[in-house]
Formats: structure tokens, sequence, C-alpha cells
């Protein structure tokens, strides 16, 4: 099968360390809100930002939520409509988030997301004093239930009927990109040089 | 202000129609899901693909669902850790789905959906037989209710005393490409050149 699903930790860690945005599943007042957030996994937690949902989770009543990662790989063009579809990687957290209060796990959660997101920058810029860190709140939530689910390969019309109408199929590859590093204008010295750290990230 | 609420209706309409992929947040069976699944938008609709959440949107009591579309434009470097982030552009849809069940609507919804993935594709591709009509679940959701967020530019501590500290700060642009087309190894006949409208899409 072209699309599946897994149950191997393996594509569950690649995927998770493949990104750094995540969309987070909410019920607020009642009413779903899906808001992207930035995250960083280690081998059983998925830190990632409250902001909004913070509104919600923290004092709220505690509820399960989703959090889901997905990559886009490719556009599958197949021969018929009805098979048309979409490379892709997706991992579904389910969990319950706890809120983290004490400062070293504060500290470590907020390492992991901002090297999830520019591998290095936690040594290198300056750290979040506590009226900083008091001021931002971090979940953390277990990877012990999760769903993963994968598609790879051409479209699966290949040796149906739908093939010798003479029509092209195939697979339109999706890359993310990084681009040369844009420096804010009001750097200061203004030619300093971007730092080696900062390099285009290399994601799988 | 570099995030801003936006309630420009040009907004939602430039993030629709840069992609094709949403983020659908749904109650299961009591628990929130978010799934990723292809999206099609016209001036007034959103149609989407039901699979998965059909289970639960259609035939259960109607609920309210939450559509997020989010563009990852670069990775905001500052010179605090504190002030990282993202420039992105998200747009968030309430609604109740209706389900798609009479004919011209579900073929011209799915016409939509099918030319915001791949322009083109739906004037090219065999079109769904009233078989494949009837094991697609089409959905629709009216873009009357909607919250849009942008963030562009540089880091917020340019201004701040953190400038004076030496260390580099800026935007890593993140950008979506699409590959050369990969044609299907099943390819009937093998050499078919690929037509002038699969091209590499232009997504602002």
């Amino acid at each position: 099968m072209k699309e599946k699903g897994s149950y191997d930790r393996a594509d569950l860690d690649a995927i998770l360390a493949a990104g750094f945005v995540c969309h987070l599943g909410v019920v607020v007042d009642g009413t779903v809100m899906v808001l992207p957030t930035v995250y960083g996994a280690t081998a059983d937690t998925l830190y990632f930002h409250g902001s909004v949902a913070s509104r919600s989770l923290v004092g709220a009543p505690q509820q399960t939520v989703c959090v889901t990662v997905t990559h886009l790989d490719g556009l599958v063009l197949a021969r018929s409509v009805f098979e048309h579809g979409i490379n892709y990687r997706c991992a579904m957290i389910y969990g319950t988030p706890r809120q983290v209060t004490e400062e070293p796990e504060k500290l470590h959660g907020l390492q992991i997301v901002t090297d999830q997101c520019a591998p290095g920058q936690w040594n290198y810029a300056r750290r979040p004093t506590r009226k900083e860190l008091a001021a931002t709140t971090l979940l953390a939530l277990p990877l012990n239930e999760a769903s993963v689910k994968i598609r790879t390969g051409p479209p699966d019309d290949g040796d149906s009927p739908d093939s010798q109408l003479g029509l092209w199929a195939g697979v339109i590859p999706i890359t993310t990109t990084y681009g040369t590093p844009i420096p804010d204008p009001l750097l200061l010295p203004p030619n300093l040089a971007v730092p080696s750290h900062i390099s285009v990230p290399d994601r799988p």
C-alpha cells in the first residue's frame, strides 16, 4: 500500500524531527480551534508554546488535545480525478498537555523548541530572563499516544483500465527550502556576518 | 506592528489561494482531531474532502469546525530567545460544514478542489463516474467567519537594549518549491510528455 498507517516509533520521530511547526487542536469556550505553533520534541515529550491556546489550556479543566505535524512531499496526479492525492507524512499526537512551571524544565523545554526551529540558537542568543520565562506559556505533551500516516510513490491507477487513456500521470515533488539569511536592517554592527551555525537547515 | 490580525477580505483570499492543504479541527467521539486535507476555495465557499472527518461530520449532529490554512514564510532569529518567532500567514475559518450531495454542486466543488491543487487537471484528467462521486465525501464551509493573522519583517528587538549585544539577527526565508514532475513508472506510452498545464505552480 502506498498510503499506510504506521505504528513504527521511528516514523513518528522522523516526522517530528523534520519540522518545527504543528497545528494544535483545542476546544476554547466550546469551539474547536486549530492553531499553528512552534514545537520541539524529545524522546518522550513534545514541548510547544501555549500562546492563544493557553487561554483555555491553562487553569481550565484539563482536556485532551490533538497536535498534528504534516509534511507535504508531492502532488499525486493520476489519470482520473478520483485518484488524485498528496504524498505526505503526518503525525497526530493525542494527550492532555501539562503546563511546565518549574524553571529548570521550562528552560530545558524552551531550549528544545528553540533548537528545533534553529539548531544552535539556544547557545547563541540571549537566554530568557526570569521575567520573560514567567511571560512564556510552555506546554508538554507525552508522545505515547500517536498516529502516523504516510503516503509515498506514484498514483494508484497505473494498473487500472485508466492507464490506457493516454494521459500523463505522476508526482510533482514538493520541497520546503530555506533561503539566504536576511539581516535585520537594525543589525549592529551593520555588517555583522551570519554565524556559522545559522546555515540552511537540512531537514529530510 | 509586525504581527497583526487582519479583517481585510483580500488577505483571507490571498492566503487561501496560496495553498491547497488545510488542517481541519473536528470533534470525533468527544476527542479533538486535527486532520490535514485538500481544499479549494471560491469567493464564498471552502470545499474540502471529508474522508476521516466524515465519520463524525456526516449524519452526526452538526458541529462548528475550524479549518486552518498556514503558510510559513521565515524563521525570525532575534537577539534574545524570547523574541524568536516565525513569519507566517494564517487563516482560520469557522463554520458548520454542509455535506454536498447534489451532483452538479459536487462536480463543481471537486473541480474547485482539483484545480486548486493542480490548475488545469479537471479538464485534463478523467472526471468522476457516478459511482466515484457517490464514494466521495465533499464538504462546504461558508467563508463568512474567518480570522487572519500575518507576521512579516525582521525581529522585534532591533531597537531594544539587546541590539547592543553584537549578536546576529534576521530572517531565514522559507519557501515551498515544486520540483520536476516524476512520471509514473507505469506511464503509457512510457515516454508520454508532461502536458503543458502541469508546470511548476506559481504560488505567491
